[in-house]
Formats: C-alpha cells, structure tokens, sequence
C-alpha cells in the first residue's frame, strides 16, 4: 500500500494494530493573515455571535442537562439569560444543573411553570424560587447536592451534562479562560472558576459567555481551549455588587463576636492547633471572627498554617500575605481582595471541586483539613444538622461544602447562636438533614459548648483545657426554658427536595410545606 | 424505606432514578493523631515502601502497557530501575510507552532480549538501544509517536496505559506533584512535567516514584492528588547533570551563526514579524542563536512576542523577563534557568502534551503558532523532513514536536547545515519521512535559503526584501557539487520502526540496516 509521501506501508504488521497509511496532512490549510486576524479564525467556529446561535450549533434537544455554575452568586446574569433563549426556541423538559442557585434566579419560576425546566439540580435555593418549590411548584422534587457529591456525581456520569454554559470574566479566541485576568477593568471579576472547571472538563460541549475577549493565551487558566467548543460575547455577564458576597466585613454582632471567641478557644485546645494545621473557615460573621482571634492565638504561640481550604476571603488573604497561613486552596473567591490574591500570589491556588471535596476520587483535600468551622440552621441531640431548611420549612440555604468538609476534618466544629429569636438551634429532630451527626463533632453557641460523646479525645482535651463543656441536651433544655420547645413543621406528603449525601445516597427529603396548617 | 439517620425516604420518585438510602457516614473511623502523622496515614496505602511493593498492587500481569516520561533526559533513572523489578518478578510481554528513551535506557536491550518487553512506544531512540533496534532486535516495530501524536493516542485510548510509572522531583504525601518545588535543594528538578501529565491523566493506575516528600499541599501541582494511586520515595530519581540538557550555552559554531542569521532575517522578513508574534525555538545551537539575533531586531522595531512554546530555555526566559516575550507555554524546561522561571514567574506557565500539540481537541497551542524553528537531518526535494534516522539509516532521533509545529504554525522554518562533513542535507528522497513537506515552509542553510512554493506568500514577502532565495533542487546541486550524492542506504526487509503521522496514520516506516551492504 503506497500512502500520501509516496511510501509503502504494509497493511499489517504481527504483534501491531491494523495500520492507517498517511493521506496528506489534514489541518487548515495554511492561513496566510496576520497574527490577531488568524487568532480568530484558525478556530473562528468557536466565536458565535449570539447565545442562541450557539443553542442551535450544540444541537440543544428537549429533555437534555445543561449546566451553570454559581461563581456569579446574586449578580449572576448568565442562568437568566441563556434560559431566556432556551424557552423562547420552545425547548422543553431541561433539566438544569446549576452549583447553585439563588434569589437572582426567581423567573426561573416561569420556566418550570411553562414546561421549559423539567428538574433541577443544585447545591442550594433562595429566594422566590426557594419559597414556590417549598410550594410545591414542580412535579419532580429537587436534587440537592453537595460540591463534592456534584463532582463525583458528574465525574461518574451519574449527572451527565450534555451542555454547559459557563460565565467567565476573560477569555481569548481559543477559550482559555478565568475569573480575574481582565484586560480592561475588574468589573465582574470572580475569581476562582472552582466550580465551572468541573464542568467544563466533563460536559459533552461547553459554551463560554463572557463580556471580557483577552490576547492568547489566557494563562495561567482555570478552563483550558481544549474543554471549550464555543464562545460567546455579550455586553455583561454579571453585577459586580451582587457577585462580590461582602464577605471581609468585620461582624459587630456580639453575639457572633462571643460564639467565634469561643470556638477559637476550641480550636486552640483541640489538640489539632499545632505547626502546619489546616483549617477552613466559612463567610459568615461568626466564622470571619474566629479567624480573626485564631491570628492572635497563632501570634501567640508561634505556629503557622500549612493551608486553608475552600472559600476563600480577603480575612484569609490577610493571613496568608502576614505568613500565617502558607498556602491556599480556593475554590471560591469571596470579596476582590481574595480575586487579587488568587491573581497575583504564587501559593493562593485555585482548585476544582473535585481536588476540594469529591469522596470517591483518590483523596480529595477536605481529608487533609484539621479544623472546619460550620455554620447551621438546626443541630439536634444527635449533631446532625441542617443548613437547607428555614424553622419554617421553606427551603433558604445551600448544602455547599457543609457534608464534604465535616467528613473529611479532624475537628468539624458547628458554630451557631442558641436562639434565633424565639427559636432554638437545638431541636430534638432537625427538620432536614444536611450533614450527619457522626461526621460533626462539637458545637459552638453563644451560650455553651457541647462536644459529640463519638469524640472522647476532643471531650478530654477541652477539658484539660477548663473549657466548660455541656451535654448537647442541656443546652437544648437551656433555650427550651426561655423560649420553650417549637411546634413541628406541618408538611404535606408530597416531595419538594431530595437531600443527597456526598455518596449519592439518599440522606433526607424535603416536603411540600402546609401554609394552612402552620402555627 | 428508613434510612441509617431515620428518615423515610420512598425507593422510588417518578422523575428522578432509583432512590439509595444513606447508609451511614462512610469515610475513614476519624483519625485523632495528630497532623503530620494524619497527612500520612489518613492515605496510608499511597505510601508503599518499595517498587517491588507497588508493582504488586498494581496488579500488573503480562502483556500490559506501562508509560514512563522523559522529563530526565539522559539522567533517567526511573525506567531502568522499575524494569529491573518487572523482569526480576518475571512479568512478561510488556508494552513499554516512554514520551521518548535516551541513551541512558541501553539496559532495555537485555529485557527486550529476555522476552520482559514485547513492544516499545516512544518519541524517540539514542545510543546503544536505538542501534540494536535498528539491527533488528525486536521481533514488533517500535511506534514511534510525535508529542501531539501522543497525547491524542492516550487520549482516544488508541494507546491504553495500564499503569504509569511517573518519576517526581516533588511530591506530598496525599501525591501532589510537581517538577520544581523542593524544600531541600533542586538536585533532580526538571521544571515542566508537561509530557507526564497526560500519563497521569489518563492511565488506570499511576505510581509516582519521588527522592523528595515535601508537605501538604504541594501547590502549585503538575499532577493533582485525584490521580495518583501510590507513592514510592527512593534515594534518588535521576542525576542532575543529564536531565538538565544545558541548552542555554551560545554556539559558537560559524556555521550555526550564519544559519542563525539567516533564520533572524528569514523571519523579519516573513510578515509575521509585529507586535503580538508568537514563536517556538528548540535547543539547538543555531535555533538558540535564532532567538538571540532575533531579539536584536525585536528592539530594533520596537515589538513584542504574545508568547512562546514549547520546550523551554534559559534564553527564552531571559527575553521572557526582559519583557519581549509575554508568556511562556511551557510543556519541557530545558535548564535550571527554565526550571526557576516556571516556579517563580506567573506567565510563564505549565501545559500539558495536549494543550501544546494534540491535534484532536477543541484546538492545540501550535496553531497559534506564527513562528516555529525547527531542525532536520534531512530534507528533501519535497521539504519532507527527516529528524528521525542518521544518514547511515540507523534510529538516532526523536519526533518530539516536530511535524505537531510544523502543521500549526503559519510559517515552520527548517534550519540546517547544507552538508554534514561529507553528506549533504538535502537528497531527492529522505530515508524516514517524519514531518510531510507541505507543512514545511522556508529552508534555512548556511549557503541559502529556499523557499516551499506552495508558499508565494513567503516567496513574496522574502524577494521584497531581498533576501536571496534559492529553489531547493539548487541548494541540492551546490551540495553535490561539493560532495556528490550520497549512496542509497541498503536495508534489509524487516520493519524495525513505524512513523505514525500526529494523527496515528502511518508516514514511513523504518527498516533494518544492512551492515553487509554498506557502502
């Protein structure tokens, strides 16, 4: 057999697959126009000029996953936008697959209504959309999920995602892309894309949106060209004001200020507060507290941390650029003092989802964590907890990393206020379960500290430490007495939400709720 | 159905797939030992004492296909240290795919002999082992694969790794790896271990074998903890004196000089040659000299290069700091000046085999390519290019990026020596096709320059700046004129070698010398 070159090559060679003879080389021809011209077009199929072009070349049919992700949090335009398109072209019966979800994505209410959204997956609810699910707005009950438990589900094809439409904040013709490297401004600057670049690396097609074309190459990246099949440019992918969570205020609140002084107390005579520990801590106030009085206690004693992990805030850039903390996984960057650092310092590392908290790989870096700090809605006498179901039942939260972060840290510390109002954190039987008790082991309140009776080594350096420790049932008794024990829920049969471990597997339902019945 | 936290949970919801009931908390007992030793433990089986050890687990039986890089150059140690072991446990029939084998791998020759290895894959072959292969050891033709041609077979499982065997110059205890970050010194730093990459990427099992465990979390990583199954430290993984290939020495060769400026003045005249070029120069003498006569007319005109690829130089990195080339792509560092610049310089940035040149996905950093500079140790009427065989027919090369550069750069630029002592360069067929003439542009000698007339773009750019231009078959005749035209190489039938084009289809093969019938 003569090939292209004028070679002759056997057909077959023992011990040797069946050979191919060569038949010319099969690129572009040549493209003879100058370097900014031939950036753009050696792959101009990538550039489409609108969103709905770009739902037609992927060949988007009824029925069909698409993905999001939630890097934009509340000023998030992409969801929107793309499902806008999506309804309007009379595509039905999707099922939509975001990280997350929040009160931004309130007329995705019309979409399920009009039978363009069939399902939905995601890791939380807010808002509008939150309230009308609770109401039991659509026929197949949510699908709540960790981040670990998305990644492992999509890396094992158990959430198979035909197409992703990704947001990011620069791109160039190729699609390498990333949450910071703007030319122009840092208008809607996310940071880490830790969460896209899951879906991106396993979506049958990938469709970037950006507002942001940069020079080749875009690197360092977050999603490399090879991932991404079409781009497309807009005038804006998000709110600056809404992406941007204001997570480096200090909180006043003294109520938070007292449950984060007590759980850096815990953290320090943990056992766990040594040289090289790793710790990750959340945005909310108290937890932002405790990291400022576990500096102090660092200062103090002379120790570093090796990392932090997970969503990461101006507070711990603060520390990593003082050389407290050595180095840091994010994925999730939560104010533009982090989007700066992940930038411009070499050790502030962005991660995917999967590295970060996805149980079925071969280790991921919530194992590595001594310390996690965790907010709840509810914890009951068993610690497991709820961080997805308000006391009125309405779905208002998010699993995140809560599930992840608990199985995989040495200390998962819960930190919450004994009451909420007139009602108790510490119920009998939390409503949903999010995180099971076995994997949290102590609780912080405002009013006491009560540590898993699973952990007799926690139990025993607390109190070699004269940290005053309480039963988890006293201080249930404690809020009980002043504002007495809480009428249940009233739920109606039906299933609004499936509440899925990080092995998806089943660990609670969410109902409908029963406004009529409520107290 | 009630699940292990006691909750109802129905099997079945229409809509969704069967429900699994959350069985209990299925992570490791936790482990209340304290960091360092819980670093270790809490993956206590990626940690093996020995190759032997690992080999076994692995499971690794006759007939399977084990992947090595070559990042070490000629100061590997790891291949002939784990075949050592593979052949001492009498495992047999073994497809050996190396990203490329040097002359340190000559103790391949008695497995080969002893039945250990069946097959060979690789880039390339040197020394002893290239010249027994060539004599006819081997009863299967070794598959010679470009680097683009590499990453597109383990990516389209075309070439199934089993398991991969990956020598590190950094590692952690969870297998965050990378080719620089040593706390203790850089004895076996390799920079980029942007061929490696894929192995780990891709193989069903992966043994990272270290001299260096550093902390949690090494990051920056080349290859991320989710895909290493094991761990091995040994004494030593290389001898730094060969894997660094000392690339960044000036030739002072006249010959390379002459063929050096030429190249410069070729490209300056190209058209290509503004603001934003992109540009990739290998190591040799008078491509490094390329880069240097280059950066005179770089500021001459006052431009600057979008970015450089490939494998990676001092020189590259000292154009790349003085800021006339923006950022580096970098897939192999070439020296301890290129090993320093990946860790410490944030746009000088690590990419793997198939970001750089697989020809398969969504687009490969070589066709952004305007300029590349290549070598060739033949070249023929037709700009096919040999880089493969020596003028004596015998395997003395390797691939690399070669015919992956040609094909994506708008302009590929064949440097050479008109003769070789007494060989000319140029014949009327070349022994081993590797890179097809089509792809190969403009010539560049020390006596002229000729330019591929399927390019009159080039042809006319060139003569309007008057830079004599020879056609080949006159470059040829002032050759022969000199030295006259070389005897055919006599070989026997035996296929010793196959060619594969990038995308696996069969270019040439190469056949047993004949010593008998040589001239």
């Amino acid at each position: 057999m003569i090939n292209k070159v004028n070679r002759e090559i056997p057909q077959e060679i023992e011990g040797l697959e069946k050979l191919l003879p060569f038949r010319g080389f099969k690129g572009q021809i040549k493209d003879i126009q100058r370097l900014k011209e031939r950036q753009v077009s050696e792959n101009r199929k990538k550039f489409l000029p609108s969103i709905e072009k770009a739902i037609l070349e992927t060949g988007l049919k009824d029925g069909m996953t698409i993905s999001f992700h939630h890097h934009f949090r509340n000023g998030d335009y992409i969801i929107n936008m793309v499902m806008e398109v999506i309804a309007k072209l009379g595509i039905k019966d999707i099922v939509l697959a975001s990280s997350s979800l929040t009160k931004i994505h309130s007329s995705l209410i019309e979409h399920i209504k009009n039978g363009v959204i069939r399902r939905i997956e995601t890791s939380g609810l807010r808002g509008e959309l939150a309230v009308a699910i609770s109401e039991g707005l659509m026929d197949i009950p949510v699908c709540l999920r960790s981040h670990g438990g998305r990644a492992r589900a999509i890396s094992t094809d158990e959430l198979h995602i035909d197409v992703a439409f990704l947001g990011v904040p620069s791109c160039d013709a190729y699609g390498n892309a990333n949450g910071y490297s703007r030319e122009n401004s840092a208008a809607s600057a996310c940071g880490s894309l830790g969460y896209a670049k899951i879906d991106a690396q396993y979506a049958d097609q990938v469709v970037l949106i950006t507002d942001n074309i940069v020079g080749y190459p875009n690197v360092p990246f977050a999603i490399p060209q090879s991932q991404v099949n079409y781009i497309i440019k807009v005038d804006s992918i998000g709110d600056p004001k809404g992406i941007m969570s204001g997570a480096t205020r200090f909180t006043k609140n003294p109520k938070d200020l007292l449950i984060a002084k007590h759980a850096a107390d815990v953290i320090e005579a943990s056992g766990y507060f040594e040289e090289g520990f790793s710790l990750q801590t959340g945005s909310g106030g108290a937890s932002l507290a405790t990291t400022r009085f576990l500096k102090e206690k660092m200062i103090k004693k002379g120790i570093k941390a090796s990392f932090a992990l997970g969503g990461i805030t101006g507070q711990i850039v603060n520390l990593h650029e003082e050389g407290l903390i050595k180095k840091l996984l994010d994925v999730q960057s939560f104010d533009l003092k982090a989007v700066e650092s992940l930038k411009n310092n070499r050790f502030h590392y962005q991660i995917d989802a999967s590295y970060y908290a996805n149980p079925d790989k071969e280790g991921s870096a919530v194992n590595q964590l001594d310390i996690v700090v965790l907010s709840a809605l509810e914890i009951d006498k068993d610690f497991n907890v709820n961080v997805m179901t308000g006391s009125d039942g309405v779905l208002r939260g998010a699993i995140g990393g809560h599930c992840d972060t608990a199985a995989g840290a040495s200390v998962a510390i819960v930190v919450a206020p004994l009451m909420r109002g007139r009602m108790p954190t510490i119920l009998d039987r939390v409503n949903t379960i999010v995180t099971p008790g076995n994997t949290v082991d102590i609780l912080v309140t405002d009013q006491g500290i009560a540590v898993n009776p699973l952990r007799k080594d926690l139990l025993a350096n607390l109190s070699s430490a004269k940290i005053p420790i309480y039963s988890i049932e006293e201080l249930q008794e404690k809020a009980e007495r002043l504002v007495g024990k809480p009428e249940p829920i009233r739920v109606k049969d039906k299933i609004v939400g499936v509440v899925t471990y990080r092995d998806g597997s089943v660990i609670d339902v969410v109902r409908q709720i029963d406004r009529e019945r409520q107290f």
